[in-house]
């Protein structure tokens, strides 16, 4: 499958400057694209590879500098024409509409015609599989949970019971929906009289994706113990992210790897959790309000703020207070100068 | 299975205030509670959802305030006497014998006959299945591993080679019990000169994982390079755990999720270590002591004790050293005060 | 199998000092090794268990002492010399070559004859497994997906599509390799006008582990947006870890748990990351970098240094401002003492 660059263009709403009749054939990096190639360029630690590069076109914003002479796609919003553009060259998968005869699919499921369930995938009693998703080998769907149409469940994924995947969902390898929540009753005594236990609370509830939400590899959303864990609509999600009991994920919110929210915490919508971003249990954390990496949160987050640190406090508190760390040494010689120039009634002073 | 609230009332040793002749049909979270239904309150933020709250009756602390007309079960240890009725309508799932055919269980494997065995589980040679235990689709358990009694092993988990689960344990789906540690001595020519490398020191031992322990989604146990690995009696780890080779984990302790204990670190009895604390190697942790969320711990920790930050320092130094830190603008303003108020002598001073 | 410790010491090119002619039967932690036991001792912290071991012989450097009367064997580099013996005691598994009936090959798939693939194992069209590879259950390779020879995947290992294993590669349990890497662009309107959304940018290319990289259990290694990833020669990664799309591991690092590495960042050859160490992305972190536990990277790192905290910063500047910082509760009251000296004459000027 090949596009005019002038073509591709049109599709975007953007505008060749140079050869509109380069014919593409792929997308690729600055580095290892050839004449045939487009490419991408926005972030200027990369000007050095762009100007170097080969490729036949490059998609940047309108007011982006470019080397004389050199084809051009001009868009605005370039990272997402681009994405759209490698779209067409790479499409998503299709289903083969089939289960495969080393599935165990339940006579009480329920799976689309049209969808597909590759072997040793498991669909349990009344789980439901809607049109055009693809279970991978490995995946099990627990009794009377629910997949909607054009899923893709890679690998190993499991969605334990009663639990519930909206729509055009992607689960990465490995994925876990709805294992027990963390909770235990400390119990002094034990039941029986036989010494001190943490006695396990049921988690009763299940955990809901919405629509359109993308978990990555050996991420983890828990059931709640009552009601519902929720990650809203459009939420993307990383690798190794956990998601405790009964959180609410707001939607369009991007919560980067190996993030933690412990339990009962709800985020608004569009949030943004950097990498490695812990989240104590029971906050608030407002819509469009951001976290930077590895940050440590204790508190409620207004909305539209961004928050860094350990404890986690305001962008700007932040940074300056880590300015005067970092001129500690300094202070610390002027008041020994202070001192010096005191003379000993300071240091007398110092001792009572 | 409905229960009178009175009934339940007795069997936690509790009082009713209101109509114990109210029929319970669920439990359920103030928010959504109905008529039927009983919740529970007792975190202070839920207070205005608590008054708010249509659930037929509500379990409480002796002490804690409720509104007037309200019908109130009052026990003490309110939360584990709630999590016990929540058991009464939320048994624990019963095994149904079985080895599903599409199961593959070696010839010289030991499962017990009131054991259940879904499709694509794998069960090696030797390994041993005690009574009542559940395994889920994708279990794969290695040669000689040992499984208990009354055991639930979810979803693709994985117990490899000789490695040991004791009974009345929950593994959540992908948990690895017995993965090899990290151990690697650097060679700095290679066995045949072919260069430096990273030589695999042999994992030779096991991990052992005691009776009524739970572990999280995706949780992690190494083998032991010599000797066990283990996870003490009665132990609770959440989701994402990384517990390194040689690691003891002593009875009754709570492990949040993506903490992180690295090689032959010992912890005493009853040790909590909230979210992401990461803790170095060969490092003893007394009984009770408790590590902050994020905490990093470079350093034995005494025990009955709490510590947080990184790296980490007992929770009082810790916070004081957090409040400076809070105020060292300001502290840097009155410095440069005193020395305006100094004048000259002490500037020159300072340039020595 | 059994060894003469002369034979032993031979091997690795040491010396015996005492009974050579010992039999050794078994290698040993130094608490538990009996009188047929080979056991090592290094880290001073267990001088106690040395003195105090029953074992038959101990390894240990030239240099270190050693109680009167017992039997040792000295050797540069004792830890390589160990962990070479243990070899020789624990060998590695060898395939027993053969496809289960349980497992699932595509016609179209070439596995090498001497190969191993276990029940439930999954191997795509057009993939590749090399000669005494072992597949154990639940391993799933995707379409094209290349593994090379003499590797373990343990259980529930994922390579995806057109992603490539080098030779002599470890896998353990759970392992992700090519996973959608973490990519979105914001389109505020949606294509259809139907409201803002996080719009997937298509993963198309793969991820590569080069030879004899071991990855531990449930870490995930992501698929390139274009090109590839790269984890390089010779690397070892720990449990848990995050490596985000197009980034690049030199040769000969060590990762250990927990550690996240975002998009595109590279590292050189021999970089050790210790635990949750988190890494921006778009850096360079130069040959023989370390980066301490929980250390939080912003910046590039040059080649050889030591950084640690948050933000990284070199290692004894970092030392340096935490001994300040521990001390900023002292220079609060001197800058008191000094204030009381300088009596009101400072602290007026301290309010303009």
């Amino acid at each position: 499958m090949t596009f005019l660059l002038a073509e591709l263009a049109a599709r975007v709403g953007g505008e060749v400057q140079g050869d509109g009749a380069l014919r593409v054939e792929r997308v690729a990096p600055l580095e290892t694209a050839g004449p045939a190639d487009l490419s991408f360029f926005s972030n200027p630690r990369y000007r050095e590879a762009f100007e170097a590069s080969r490729a036949g076109a490059v998609v940047l914003e309108p007011g982006a500098a470019a080397p004389a002479g050199r084809t051009v796609l001009r868009v605005k919003n370039a990272y997402l024409a681009f994405a759209r553009i490698s779209t067409l060259f790479h499409p998503p998968r299709e289903p083969v509409p089939e289960i495969a005869p080393q599935a165990a699919v339940h006579p009480s499921a329920h799976v689309h015609p049209s969808a597909q369930v590759m072997p040793f995938a498991c669909v349990g009693p009344g789980a439901e599989v809607g049109a055009r998703s693809i279970l991978f080998p490995g995946v099990v769907l627990g009794a009377e949970a629910r997949v909607g149409e054009d899923c893709v469940l890679y690998a190993n994924v499991n969605v334990r019971e009663r639990c519930v995947v909206g729509s055009r969902c992607v689960l990465q390898p490995g994925v876990v929906i709805g294992a027990d929540g963390f909770g235990f009753a400390f119990d002094p005594v034990g039941e029986d009289g036989s010494g001190p236990r943490h006695y396990k609370v049921p988690q009763a509830g299940n955990a809901v994706v919405e629509d359109d939400v993308e978990l990555g590899a050996n991420s983890c959303v828990d059931r709640a113990t009552l009601g519902s864990t929720v990650v809203g609509r459009g939420s993307k999600i990383d690798n190794l992210v956990q998601i405790a009991h009964n959180v609410q994920v707001g939607p369009l919110s991007i919560l980067c790897a190996q993030v933690g929210i412990s339990g009962s915490t709800k985020l608004g919508q569009g949030v943004v959790l950097a990498g490695q971003v812990g989240l104590a249990g029971h906050l608030q954390v407002g819509d469009r309000a951001t976290l930077l990496a590895q940050s440590g949160v204790m508190n409620d987050i207004p909305a539209g703020e961004t928050w860094g640190g350990y404890p986690a406090r305001p962008q700007r508190r932040w940074m300056r207070e880590e300015a005067l760390l970092r001129r500690l040494d300094e202070l610390s010689r002027r008041v020994k100068a202070l001192e010096k120039a005191a003379g000993p009634a300071a240091e007398e002073t110092e001792k009572t």
